[in-house]
C-alpha cells in the first residue's frame, strides 16, 4: 500500500507514519503547513518522491536542503497534487480545519481510498463529500477513536486474539465459603439480572455456568482456554467482549433479555425490530470488572481444569456438577457440596485414554452420575 | 423460516415462542420432557405437525388429549425425529442438560441450521459437534448472551438505529460557566485522556469537538441526528457504540491510542498485529456514563442546532468555532467567549437558501471568519 500523508507534521501525521512504520507501508508523499525541520526529517527516512509545503517561503527553504533528492510543491496547488498522486492508493488527510476540503474533493476524485482524519471536512461538507465518494466508488475510512469505534462494530469479520466472557458473579458475589455454607436453594435461585431456570440460576451461583461458557466458546470460537477471560460485571449489560490482533475490543450490549439473544440467533444475520425494553445508561450508568474470586467460587477452577486436561474431563465435569445441582435442588446437599463432590469426581476419573466420541462421552456422563450418587456425602 | 423447538416449556422455550410470533415464523415441532398441560397449550397455539414428550407416560397423555389433531412421539426416539424433522429448516435446541446430545447430532446430521441454548452439548463434544457442523455445511447459532455477544461482534454489517458517541467531558468536565470564567489556554489544553493537537484539545475542553463528531456521524453513517446520542464517559474506554434496530447494541473499546485508529483506517477489513499497549480492566475497571451538560457547555448544542438547520449552518459554526479557538490560544478572548461567539456568528448568519457546493461552504466558512474578526468584543 502506497499513502500520500497530508499533515505528517502533526499529531495525527506523525502517529500515522509510526504506524506505516509497523506496517511496512509505502509513504510516497508527505505535507506539512510550514514545519520543514521535522519534514525535512520525516522525508530523509522516509523517501517520498513528493513533499508539499503549504508555506511559499517554507517550500522554498526546504527546496534549498532536499531539491536534489526530490520533487517539492507549495500551496493548495500542492495539496491537491499530493491528494491526486498517481503513485498513491490511499490519501491520509490529517490536515485540521478546512484546508483540507480541496484536497480532498482532488483525492475523491482521483479515486483514492480516503483514511479521513479531518473532521471538518466532513462537518461542512459531507452533503457533498459523501456523495462523491460513492460517485467514485471510492471507500472513507474514519480516523477518529468514535468513528473508527462505529465503523468497526458494522465492519466484517476477523478472528478473535482474546475473548472476555462477563459474568454477573451470581447472588453471592463478593460472599465467602463461610457465607455461603448454609444457603438454601431459595437463595441460590435468586439470581440478581436474568430470570432462568433452576439448573442455570444455580450454576450462576455457583459460577460453574461461566466455566461452561468458557468450555462453549473454546468450541464455538476455535480459541484456547488461555485466551478466554472471565470479568465479572456485576450490572450484565455488557454481555462480552472480542479482543483482536490488533488490541482493539468489540463488546456487545443491552438489556439482559433472552428473547433479543434468541431474536438474533433466528435473523442472523439480519436485524428485526421489537418492542422488547432498550438499555437506559441513564439507568446503567457505571459498569464494574473485577476478577472472579476463583477460591470462593471453585466451580470455574474446575472447568478450566477440565478444559485443560480435555478429552472425556469435561463431559465428567458437566455430568458431576448436574447430579450435584439435583442433589442440592433436592436439599440432600449443602451449597458448598457442590464444587467439592465434582472435584472429587474429576480426581476418581482415569479413563482419559478413550476417544472422545458419542459412546465414550454417554459412557463418562453415566459413569460420572453414578459416581456421585455413590459418594455424596 | 419453519422451526421445531426442542425444550418448548422451559425457560428458553417459552421466550422462543415470544420471538417466534412476534416474527410471523412457522413452529413445525414442540418436545417437552413431561409438562403436557403447557405443551397442550402451545401446541393449540401454534399447530405443530408433530408433538414429542420425552417421559412415555406423559407422551401417552398427551396423545389422548391432541392426537386427533397432530402426530404425538416419545422418547429419545421421538427428540431425534423432532432434530430431523424434513418440515423444519432450523432446529432451536433449548434442551437442559446431556440429553440434548443425540438429538444436535440428529439435526447437524440432517443438514438444520442449529440455534443452540443447550450449552452442555458443546462443554462434553464440541470436539465432535463442531466437526460434524462443518462437514454438513450447518450453522451453529448461539442462543446463550455472552456468546451471542461475540458471535455479533464478530459478524457481518447491520444498519444502526441509534449510535452512542462517548465523550470524556475534556478537562472541565463537572465544572460551571462560573468555574471555566478565567481558565488559561494551558489549563483547556491538559485533556485527561488522550494527547492530542492543540485545536482538538480546546474543542474538547469547550465539546465543541463532539458536536463536529455528531455532525461527522450524520453523514458517514447517514443518521440522522435524533438518533445519535451523546453519553459523557469520562474514562474513554468504550470508544462509541451502536445501536441495532433489534436493541442490541455493539460498542468498540481499547487503549486510548490514536495509533490504533489509524492503523485500523489502514488495514481494514483486516487488522494488525502490533506492541501498542492493551486496555488492562485489572486497571479500567470502572466504567460511567453520564448525560452531558449543555447549559455549562453550549458547544454541544450548538452543534446540534446548526445540525438541525443543515444548509450551511454547519460551516458556519465550524468556521467561528476555529476563529474563536485560535482568537483564545492567543488570549484574546476569554474561553466562555468561544460559544457566545459562535452563538452570534451563527444569529448573524442569514443565506441559508445558497445550495450547499463547494462554493458557497468556502464562501461561508470567509464570512464567519471575518465576522469573528470584527465582533471578537
Amino acid at each position: 500500500m502506497k499513502i500520500s500523508l497530508l499533515g505528517a507534521t502533526g499529531s495525527i501525521g506523525t502517529q500515522t507514519l509510526d504506524v506505516a512504520q509497523n506496517l511496512g507501508l509505502d509513504v510516497v508523499c508527505l505535507t506539512a503547513h510550514s514545519n520543514i525541520d521535522l519534514l525535512e526529517e520525516q522525508i530523509r527516512k522516509f523517501s517520498p518522491s513528493l513533499a508539499v509545503v503549504y508555506d511559499e517561503n517554507a517550500a522554498l527553504e526546504l527546496k534549498k536542503r532536499v531539491g536534489g533528492m526530490i520533487e517539492v510543491a507549495a500551496g493548495m496547488e500542492g495539496l491537491k497534487q499530493a491528494a491526486s498522486l498517481s503513485a498513491a492508493d490511499v490519501v491520509v488527510n490529517a490536515l485540521v480545519g478546512n484546508v483540507g476540503l480541496l484536497p480532498t474533493v482532488a483525492a475523491l476524485e482521483a479515486g483514492k481510498t480516503l483514511a479521513l482524519a479531518n473532521k471538518e471536512v466532513l462537518v461542512c461538507a459531507g452533503e457533498v463529500v459523501m456523495p462523491l465518494a460513492k460517485k467514485n466508488g471510492v471507500e472513507i475510512m474514519p480516523i477518529d477513536s468514535e468513528h473508527s469505534a462505529i465503523f468497526q462494530c458494522l465492519a466484517g469479520t476477523n478472528r478473535p486474539q482474546k475473548i472476555y466472557l462477563t459474568a454477573s458473579g451470581g447472588p453471592f458475589r463478593g460472599k465467602t465459603k463461610a457465607d455461603m455454607a448454609h444457603v438454601t436453594p431459595d437463595e441460590a435461585l435468586a439470581h440478581p439480572n436474568w430470570s432462568m431456570g433452576a439448573k442455570i440460576s444455580i450454576d450462576s451461583a455457583t459460577m460453574m455456568n461461566k466455566g461452561l461458557e468458557v468450555i462453549e466458546a473454546r468450541w464455538l470460537f476455535d480459541i484456547p482456554a488461555g485466551q478466554i477471560d472471565v470479568l465479572v460485571h456485576p450490572q450484565s449489560v455488557i454481555h462480552s467482549m472480542v479482543e483482536f490482533e490488533d488490541g482493539q475490543i468489540l463488546a456487545q450490549l443491552g438489556a439482559p433479555d433472552m428473547r433479543l439473544v434468541i431474536q438474533y440467533a433466528l435473523t442472523h444475520p439480519r436485524r428485526a425490530a421489537n418492542n422488547f425494553n432498550r438499555l437506559d445508561f441513564a439507568k446503567h450508568n457505571n459498569l464494574t470488572f473485577t476478577a472472579p474470586d476463583m477460591h470462593n467460587f471453585p466451580c470455574l477452577a474446575l472447568a478450566y481444569a477440565a478444559l485443560e486436561k480435555g478429552g472425556l474431563y469435561p463431559t465428567v465435569l458437566n455430568a458431576s456438577n448436574e447430579a450435584a445441582v439435583a442433589a442440592f435442588l433436592n436439599k440432600e446437599i449443602s451449597f458448598l457440596d457442590i464444587p467439592a463432590i465434582i472435584d472429587k469426581t474429576m480426581d476418581a476419573y482415569n479413563e482419559n485414554n478413550l476417544m472422545v466420541n458419542i459412546d465414550n462421552i454417554l459412557a463418562a456422563e453415566a459413569w460420572a452420575k453414578d459416581f456421585v450418587t455413590k459418594n455424596r456425602r
